[in-house]
């Protein structure tokens, strides 16, 4: 029984979507920045955002009003869809800089909503909170892709439909080394090249990629996650609108990378590696490579099955 | 040590190509007709194809030059590739319907290959075979596509790249039927209707359901395959040019078929069932929906997990 606590505090990691080949469709939780949520119960039958704090670039910037707020609308959804007869008051420390494609929208919901869960009567399963999380992400991005929220939820590597969370196996020996450059890629922008349609033999290629992504992961087996890391859809499109990217892809590569792609919406860039001694000495070469490019960057090197968000305290 | 035998012969099984959500990508064996090659070392250095016989549609039309022909071929680029001072004559067998959508001119090359291995002086492995196979077959499909040479070859369910075949586990009580209709799909209107691109949206629709059919086959999880197995791509273009389709789909899923949909480049049409009785019961439901559209048919019901070619005998 948790009905007697107050407050509760979680974090939420950052992560990876798409992981190149899945679209909309796969993601992957980083050890790097996390968002933290303080989340209280009120006795207002209602959802009020206290303050949004931070020092991640855009904090500052986001709405206030609840249902305008991606955390805010999670918690409006949890309310609502458990009838609960008390609201929330939510206080966000945005740590993931919006507008990076490493999940900051995301992770705002996921870690509201791991905090509200603290102090329902009855916690719900991860599973449970998925529609919650979603319906709060889909404020900013107008569609429901669970691509960051589900890996946030799970931890680790996610395949995310609208209905439902399938954590994959990762072999624990698998790095990735995600990249952030300081530009800013127009979302609307880089949603508007996805538009043309695709032809069949690139599909095909495409899809031949995704299954030996997901062969080779769930074999632990590194060439053929080599074989199939390696995005024809949607990097040729959008890599042209992320100064570096082609340079900071060849650094990656040339230091053993399984692939290389865009993280999310970009601009960040992320590479998978066999080991984190290759992902630690590849990570100053690709910052090095944005910075050749006009850009300076944080790199975060962090085991592909990396953690979900948690409770940090809660009384 | 084989060098004493001079005649080998040897079976492949029909082949459900595609599984709907893997064009040109998976296919998996059935035990249903068969292609037999009989194969002989003459010291010639040639391939020559002595007969062509069997009942199957299309049998008789077959050409008998070895270089036009798809198990010709594919011995021609045997010899050519090992070298072999001598050369091979050939007698096939036709069991499997030509332009039925199940694999026939794949099975050829892979009954002819199978046969010649027996005979080398040291036999290859499956995998070695794989590029003659596919030699054999672009001969009629004029490109190299392995979802109908690979799980002859290795039997069960097989994933196929242009350089190699990954076996995928099927649990064993997964069923299929494959229904082929006495009717003429032209396969140069087949291919025509895919050419018009694709959306985004819809491709994400099709990976996330190819992603879901893969772990479900992975998991032995009936409901997650059911998820999976729904093609969006190619079924709604070609499903109009097979008249009775809809109904024989229909049929199946009625009689609790886990997915249906059209096998290789149809007009056959295949269904997945959780158990041999299910297929059994919805076999002749299937063959009267395409009888009712007027069409005569022969069922299958198989494994999914089905037999691989093999040498019958050899001397």
């Amino acid at each position: 029984m948790n009905g007697d606590r107050r407050s509760a505090r979680a974090f939420a990691p950052a992560s990876v979507g798409n992981i190149g080949v899945g679209f909309d469709l796969l993601g992957h939780s980083i050890d790097g920045p996390r968002d933290v949520a303080t989340v209280r119960r009120i006795d207002e039958p209602a959802v009020r955002i206290a303050a949004i704090a931070g020092a991640a670039t855009g904090a500052g910037s986001l709405p206030l009003a609840a249902e305008r707020n991606t955390a805010g609308q999670a918690l409006i959804s949890l309310r609502e869809k458990m009838r609960l007869a008390y609201g929330f008051e939510l206080e966000l420390h945005k740590g993931i800089p919006l507008g990076s494609g490493l999940g900051g929208s995301a992770a705002s919901c996921v870690a509201a909503v791991v905090a509200a869960n603290a102090l329902l009567d009855e916690p719900l399963s991860r599973q449970s909170l998925y529609p919650f999380a979603l319906d709060g992400e889909s404020v900013s991005s107008g569609s429901r892709h669970g691509d960051n929220v589900a890996p946030m939820l799970l931890g680790g590597v996610v395949m995310a439909t609208e209905s439902r969370m399938i954590a994959l196996s990762a072999p624990d020996w698998l790095h990735c080394v995600a990249v952030h450059p300081d530009q800013v890629l127009e979302t609307r922008r880089a949603r508007s090249v996805l538009a043309e349609p695709y032809p069949l033999g690139l599909i095909v290629e495409q899809t031949m990629h995704l299954a030996l992504f997901l062969t080779g992961l769930q074999r632990g087996d590194a060439a053929t996650i080599r074989e199939g890391l390696h995005d024809l859809l949607v990097e040729p499109r959008r890599a042209p609108l992320i100064p570096g990217f082609a340079q900071v892809k060849a650094a990656a590569l040339d230091h053993g990378a399984l692939g290389a792609s865009i993280s999310g919406g970009g601009p960040s860039v992320f590479a998978w590696f066999e080991s984190k001694a290759e992902a630690e000495a590849a990570a100053p070469a690709m910052r090095a490579a944005f910075a050749a490019a006009g850009f300076d960057s944080r790199a975060y090197v962090s085991p592909v099955a990396g953690p979900r968000a948690e409770v940090m305290d809660a009384q």
